[in-house]
């Protein structure tokens, strides 16, 4: 199989924009305004869209509309509607809210799990154990999305055995339905993500695989080919591109989502997505959170978006073979 | 071959910034400050630099000192000192100048030809002929650079057939060394890239081919891997990213040169390019044109420069450590 050339594979996008993205905002999304963007979406073609996340109000207040927004979207059938969980307590409210499934967060990293959960990664094991056998009680499906499994913004590479250790665990022990790898901080490369990915699919070919790469270095498109050449089909992006990076101010966070959606449209693989539709979402974005966002798709337009001719063009032209019939006028 | 493991193929890395990057700038950069920038560049392991452009001072102003920048830089030994030329008494400037290599330049569509260069595209091969003829008794190569070599943001498509016959008449018929395929505004995509690469590279393979891409839609990078799974081996790409795009104010205009060495080095490939030094000549750049650049490495660094602990690193620990010895003290 050649890569560059999709012959209408199907790759499923998810969004995480509403929480990746505005859980890194300074300003509060009207609950209202939520709502509204997440209907538009659920009409684009995407696999699942990450709604929310059920964390502590005083940790992040820009999620503290968690239960209102998940009750009230409108539900599309075909679209499944996640929400991130850290505990047993988020995960009731989850539930009890109607997620679809929920999604369970660590790290791969043993410094980075320590610094942002203020947990060893066994101690986050154990209590997302519990997490899990509460979603299989309610009958919901597990997600566990695996933090720095590109690498550690603090510990530097993170041996791909860790990465598939930790999966396991997930897979055997608390029987996760799908597993996230994160590049949280854009520290995936493409020979990396080939490798990793590869040697996932082969071992867990009925785990549901998603990648979830951030652009920082701006090798987000290609690890999502490098991903998908190695077997991957599923991948979280965010809409505008919007999700910061702590490790990195100014620079790229979550891959854009219109960006990866016309790159693939425009290599032959079937996202499922309406193109037009997932940019109009994207340009309500700026009003909403108060910003310019990265996305290019939405600054440039998309690759046949033409610009007129310039008005002075049939003169030009004019000219321009006015000199030739000059020249042979005098041969 | 795996695309995604370089396994230390040799990629050549071409700079354009000093010319297709300052020539979109608004300041002008001090001749010195130049000439400074172009001698670091030249111990960065770069195999060719296009030093300036020698055009009607009138009408790109910012590259005015072009005699004076060509003739004062120290010509590092292995490094090709190219320097685009319009016509023939640009040809004539950049010869006496010492110029290594004449870069010519035209479109692959015919309305962007007029409206560019205010000809047709048979005047402006006949008016390149007459160049090429001048580099030839001068005994110094020509490149033709083809714009919209993938595209054309008023045409549309550009046919690859249109492509490859301007290319066999410059390589025939005006004996051109070298062809550089140019995405001027950012409408290459991998699948089509991969397929012209290929075959451009099966129809010459002993003409040296250049890519030249544009990040305007955030394919750059997966651009030049497609190309280079497709055969070609040599790359332009602008330091810090500059170089803007007139039909798309705000979006990225040329691939940065040390996030496309960064992203090929880690997948293994051998760039010849000290990367340090690229970045290094890259952080100067703000000073010079006034204003930030787009590189994503000058702003989050490379993949492995890391991050420290938090200062209460050890504090978090020990308070999740006492957690286990509490609850095993409770069993």
């Amino acid at each position: 199989m050649n890569v560059w050339n999709g012959k209408r594979r199907r790759i499923y996008m998810q969004e995480v924009g509403t929480r990746d993205g505005f859980q890194s905002e300074g300003t509060f999304v009207d609950t209202r305004e939520k709502i509204a963007l997440i209907d538009a979406l659920s009409d684009t073609g995407l696999a699942k869209i990450e709604v929310t996340a059920f964390v502590s109000p005083q940790a992040i207040p820009a999620l503290r509309d968690a239960e209102a927004v998940l009750r009230q979207i409108r539900r599309k059938p075909g679209v499944v509607y996640t929400a991130l969980v850290p505990n047993v307590r988020g995960a009731e409210r989850a539930i009890d809210a109607r997620a679809d499934e929920l999604n369970l967060v660590m790290s791969a990293s043993e410094s980075h799990n320590l610094s942002n959960l203020r947990m060893t990664r066994d101690q986050s094991f154990h209590g997302l154990k519990q997490v899990a056998a509460l979603a299989r009680e309610a009958g919901l499906p597990v997600n566990i999305s695996l933090s720095c499994a590109f690498g550690c913004p603090m510990e530097g590479d993170v041996p791909e055995t860790t990465v598939l250790a930790w999966s396991q665990r997930f897979i055997e022990e608390a029987s996760a339905h799908g597993v996230t790898l994160c590049d949280t901080t854009g520290m995936a490369h493409p020979k990396q993500v080939a490798r990793l990915t590869a040697r996932f699919v082969e071992r867990w070919p009925d785990t549901e695989l998603t990648l979830h790469f951030h652009n920082t270095r701006g090798m987000g498109l290609a690890n999502v080919l490098a991903a998908v050449d190695a077997g991957a089909d599923r991948f979280d992006a965010s809409l505008g591109g919007i999700g910061g990076c702590p490790y990195a101010p100014g620079a790229s966070g979550n891959v854009c989502s219109e960006e990866i959606v016309h790159a693939l449209e425009l290599m032959g693989y079937d996202t499922g997505i309406e193109l037009g539709a997932l940019i109009d979402a994207a340009t309500r974005l700026p009003a909403l959170i108060g910003h310019d966002i990265p996305s290019q798709i939405v600054k440039a337009g998309r690759r046949l978006d033409l610009h007129p001719l310039p008005t002075d063009f049939a003169a030009i032209r004019e000219r321009a073979l006015q000199r030739d019939a000059t020249a042979s006028a005098r041969n």
